[in-house]
């Protein structure tokens, strides 16, 4: 004892942790095991420095998912000529007046209550929050606006989604109208139920539901209002025959399809990895590479599938492919190793092809963009995919392949939820302005195209595009 | 005394010293009241490891604002189609050639003397600098390098900025020259009395003049060199009747306008929040919150109006509306609540409006994208915001809802500064131009395309686009 | 002796040490020397810290890199509007079936053996390396999968470089057979040499072949297989006349090809610039404004040659001048100064224009995007480029301008190397396929445009875009 008190006292003792501390902080560049999830890698590292760290990654990730808007703006390339106008401002106005509706009242319904980098916003319960109102009062900190930030581009999406379905046939004044009730209802309220640790993040099957960017609380949500926006519009004028069978309307500009396909890969890797929301979870990696081998995988399937059918290698399905891969992916990314991402790609495929032929051959909903299968079924699918492939490295999660089936049945519900709350309430709010105000144009707006009608002007100009319309340089 | 000795010697009060700042450093995550500015949330943490991050938020960020010339090129959409190439050569001038200007003088003018994350570069005073041509010697740190990097691809947006005002009739010669005097002369000296740290960046009223991401100067720069060069060139053919009323030159391709408008809104909060300069600054957050707020009330605005004015809803309108927003938000960004940047959108909008009808109905100078608008009205609007909205959270800065004008009056000074050096100068230039090689393309040349007779090919050939315009596939 | 011994014992000599250890790393912003390399910059940081950063930066860079693909689909618009869906259908495949072998198998042979942020995967020799497939076992760690995903979205451009030399002409199917043995083969196999720190990496003269940010590993190999594809494919019909002199096919959107290009630099600015791999290495400011100067040099030269030559300023050709400064400074952009970068961009013109008439004139190979002289002869120039212009101020190269000769022959020996192997193994590859399932498709389906033959849709459908060809609106 009077040795170890000595040495305690003598050697200084304090001065050798604190020594040996440095060495392990600073110096302890070992090899270590194998480390899926970023714990240990990370566990070298000071937890206390990455404050100004996560402020970089969220910010950079959250501009990117802004981006992915123009993205969007670009699928308007598989529509007609004479209604592009009509739905790329669909897009913009989910990017600025859905931000500034979500600004107003979505973020504080979704997100009160919820802490973030170490800073409670207000109040809230498992079913709703009720603080951040315009970011006023106490909700003017860096860390809230910064979440309010990337919460309010993600939140663009659900217009966006839901004006590819509803597209080439739907009023301005009602698809404006609509927004008001989706962005301080529909979504925000089942966003909070997951994302705001709500009573669904609370279930007891498994963890409770998971849902690491979306595929739940933005794709299957903004698809469910997108199917029954597309149902009670009606098909386009010609995209059914007489005896029912479905034709197609071409596109007239599938080259603007690839770009807003990649562009979206893109900016879906930094929505994805972003998600973390905060720079010290190393998994972010996995996250990024999960993401870009499903979209790939559920590009090649489609792309291969088309090619098996009709000979020619459909490169707008395909694309159509590449999304679904990457919708479906969007939940589970986080929680499953890379081959199982090559299979939720691969199953996404299959889910897009199998939607788009119910949907459009047995339900008979004309869905222009595919908006539906993409985003709707594969968003289910996403959900899902968490209780299958989960392989416990990450969160605590574990899937069917763990031989759990508990998170299955949590993300089941979640599923079920998803489609009962925004299925319901959008069949409310489209039958109340179908019937007061009106849905859908009138049949000689619809023929000569929305964009002259509704917007003054034609999207395409190019009479006068030079020599090759008239005389050549001398 | 003996006792103090005591537990100096004996309870080794260094160690425990020692550890007790690890223990603040690493453990305290204490919740705390809130934070707009970020100061108390970055306290927590070490100011001492965040140069690494610095390099990496300004380095993503700076390559964001490159990626912004793909918007501006976009915006080429709003003109005439056999003019497009035209447009979009001048804004790939401004990309390449004019930052190579800026690399061989216009930087050392702009930041000789100025200090940057702890390191001074060489010489300059007041009124110039005179240090870091072509980053040779001193100035060849990693440090200044990325200053450059940074400022360069800032320094782009003026030559694309004066494009959108010149563009359909301008001589591509004069346009080239035009170049040497506003890249080594009117940008960077102006540049260099607020963000250099000059006379008018130390101002005694309030802080001094603030421009935290350029409202003034660039956008108000810009804005003022765009309206001379578009009022020396005069109207393009066509756009006055003959009793002087303005008509309509409809754009060949609206949708191009949308997708740069997005775009450039995504690069903007990369501008703006990158304008920190540093990864520790955690306002960042509240800048880019700010900023994608006052664009998008700034799009919503104009489209009401337009809807409101014509039945019609715009589109394109609402597109300068929203970058009227970005750029009136460029100034204040860092130095106002959220709630302010919807009112500072608002009016960016309602200055837009009010400046197309001044310019085009009063002035009689056609202005063909609306840059000077845009960018002319909305960077004063935005510089003068500044003086009215500051809430003195950041930097020290109080508007006038604090109660003190003194801000407002430096604003005031920045805005005649900038009217009076970058609109006196730019007479001289356009009119030494004028009467040497001339500015504007014969009528010839304007009404057949600038394309084909400036450029050897005009941008579109869709003639043989396949089956639309031939035989349908077996 | 005993004085010190009492120094040690009595003044806590550790605990000062230590603290003084923590003033040097948080106290000390001394204002230091000029640092080109910044490695004294980043001394004054905690270097273990910086794992989560180095995690964002390379994500955030390899996010950009995907994004690239974009632009490399814009560049279709330089070709005619009928094959543009296959031209971009290739871009669309490197992107997803070319990662998707990566994944397989590529990635495995890449970087087997390589040590990676402190982590050494599997194993390896100088010529090969045999860990990492699929991602499974020991590859899934954080690390490893960040290092898959950056050089997976590396590895897409191979497939993009070659289509745009076989555009307008090739089979779909040859296309995709042939990903298989490059992206299991060709790539990986140069890319271990060099980048997996193989037996060029480590050539006995200078420091070895080094190739910063992939103008040999991906431009040289990517170009090299590039001309061998078109020289077996021959020229598309109509590009030479019957007494062999070239014709010209102009592309069908000339705009597409200026946005792609400054989509491609800002895209580049990320890919050399995260080529530090960590984000404490801050000569990645150094890389970043070497890349962007020279490719707005190499721009700026190739435009004003085709302004002297024609006397239009051709914009299609100064973007090929920008791509090709992009590529020539991309081996180098870490080892020289800002000024070199300037004669690089410069002569990275140069051999652009010489490479073209070249290839074109003399060896009579129809290259329809100019992806060999783009790609490959300015990979080639690349290269060397370090043996002429290294400073010495980073990882220890040095070339000519510094009177060392050793490090160029190293440099040339990856040329002569990156020929030989890819030009090779790309003869017996396209010479296998041309003899079995044939490379070309036939001439009725070239005339008739590849679009509507293989993927069944033309890209455009502009007839129905409203009231500029139908009614106007009341």
């Amino acid at each position: 004892m009077g040795y170890l008190y000595n040495i305690l006292k003598r050697k200084h003792i304090l001065s050798v942790v604190i020594f040996v501390m440095f060495l392990i902080c600073f110096g302890a560049k070992t090899s270590w095991a194998s480390d899926p999830t970023g714990e240990h890698t990370f566990a070298l590292d000071f937890r206390g420095v990455d404050m100004s760290e996560s402020f970089s990654w969220v910010l950079l990730t959250g501009f990117t998912i802004l981006f992915m808007q123009v993205g969007f703006i670009f699928l308007g390339g598989f529509l007609q000529a004479k209604n592009v106008l009509s739905y790329m401002t669909h897009c913009f106005l989910a990017t600025t007046l859905g931000a500034l509706i979500y600004l107003a009242a979505g973020f504080a319904f979704m997100f009160g209550g919820f802490e973030f980098l170490g800073r409670h916003l207000g109040g809230g319960n498992s079913f709703i929050g009720w603080s951040g109102f315009l970011l006023l009062g106490e909700a003017y900190d860096v860390r809230t606006v910064m979440l309010f930030l990337f919460q309010a581009v993600v939140a663009t999406f659900i217009g966006s989604i839901i004006a590819g379905a509803v597209a080439e046939r739907m009023k301005l004044s009602a698809y404006v109208i609509s927004f008001f009730f989706i962005y301080t209802v529909i979504y925000p309220l089942y966003g909070h139920w997951i994302w705001g640790e709500g009573w669904l993040f609370n279930l007891p099957f498994g963890v409770g539901v998971r849902d690491f960017a979306g595929s739940g609380v933005v794709h299957a949500i903004g698809g469910s209002i997108a199917f029954v926006g597309a149902y009670f519009l009606g098909p386009r004028i010609g995209k059914y025959k007489e005896d029912g069978t479905p034709g197609f309307i071409p596109g007239h500009n599938v080259g603007y399809m690839i770009l807003g396909t990649v562009l979206l890969a893109f900016g879906w890797l930094g929505y994805d990895a972003g998600s973390t929301l905060a720079a010290g979870d190393l998994r972010a990696s996995v996250v990024a590479a999960n993401t870009f081998i499903a979209g790939a995988m559920g590009a090649v399937t489609v792309l291969y599938y088309s090619y098996l059918k009709t000979g020619a290698a459909d490169i707008g399905e395909a694309c159509n492919g590449f999304l679904a891969g990457l919708v479906a992916i969007s939940a589970s990314c986080a929680y499953v190793a890379p081959w199982a991402a090559v299979s939720i790609g691969f199953l996404g495929g299959v889910v897009y092809v199998t939607s788009v032929w119910f949907v459009e051959r047995k339900l008979k909903v004309d869905d222009p963009l595919g908006a539906v299968s993409v985003h709707g079924a594969n968003g289910l699918w996403g959900l899902l995919s968490i209780g299958v492939f989960a392989d416990g490295t990450y969160g605590g999660v574990s899937g069917l392949i763990t031989g759990n089936g508990g998170q299955l049945l949590s993300q089941f519900i979640a599923c079920i939820t998803a489609i009962a709350w925004a299925g319901g309430l959008g069949c409310l709010m489209y039958f109340v302005l179908k019937i007061t105000i009106g849905i859908r144009v009138s049949r000689r707006v619809e023929l000569t195209g929305l964009d002259v009608n509704l917007h003054g002007t034609p999207c395409y100009r190019f009479e006068a595009a030079g020599p090759a319309f008239g005389p050549e340089p001398e």
